[in-house]
């Protein structure tokens, strides 16, 4: 698997890669078993190897679902990364699989003995968590467009 | 002012804070006046000092306000900072005041001067926009409700 794919890991070595590959650990994941949820503590993070992952939230006890990740490379769980370390959304599997998961701590460890690998990892998370913010603003439009349409008819 | 106490400055070091003073240059702002519009390109990020500056977005031409800062120290046009480079929201003063204003390119040259400033704004920018996130995926869960209520009746 290309790690470099991940948004996460883009701009880094390939020495750095290989370090990443030293501290991550392959896992199953089966189908409707969840990774985590929503509002735990972070652990870990997860890179998607095979199989199909689904990212949702929960509305009084209903699913709303945000994304489902397909592709090899994928990772999520990345809020683990950030204060107050808690998952923002709850994954669970919706196809048999695989990936690879990386402890917090451990990445912890690589950030401190690699002042570099941190800072290209905060600033891609960074830019990712923008285009996430970006993308819900535009929702919360297309639902205000619909309030105003219903307002003038 | 204390710089320090914007989110995007905290953790700095003194040395660093004054070097930052160095750069930053005041302007007054006038009730009404643009401060920048949403999707341009990014040149500044600012500080506020004096007055109060309104955050919106519009939605068929009509405002949508996300948020009024007020406190001296709020800092916004961080997107500045983040590719692609184009202010994610408008700006425009609300009541007459000042900013300290920040040149992007100033900014950028601190930073490869400094690995550990960067470093450190970039930890804060994915801080503060997971936070924006969490809050903007909460807005739209409340609309998610109201129609689940509308349903329901």
């Amino acid at each position: 698997m290309q790690l470099s794919s991940c948004y996460l890991f883009q701009g880094l070595s390939e020495y750095q890669i290989n370090q990443l590959i030293n501290i991550g650990s392959e896992a199953p994941i089966q189908k409707d078993q969840w990774l985590y949820r929503e509002g735990e503590d972070t652990q870990q993070i997860f890179v998607l190897q095979e199989g199909a992952v689904e990212l949702l939230t929960t509305v009084d006890a209903i699913e709303l679902p945000i994304t489902i990740l397909r592709s090899t490379g994928d990772c999520f769980g990345t809020s683990a990364l950030v204060e107050p370390y808690t998952y923002s959304l709850s994954a669970r599997a919706v196809e048999d699989g695989s990936v690879l998961a990386f402890k917090r701590v451990d990445l912890e460890l690589l950030k401190k003995q690699d002042h570099e690998f941190g800072c290209i990892i905060q600033a891609n998370l960074a830019k990712h968590f923008l285009e996430r913010l970006k993308e819900t603003r535009q929702e919360l439009k297309i639902h205000f467009k619909t309030i105003f349409k219903s307002m003038h008819h």
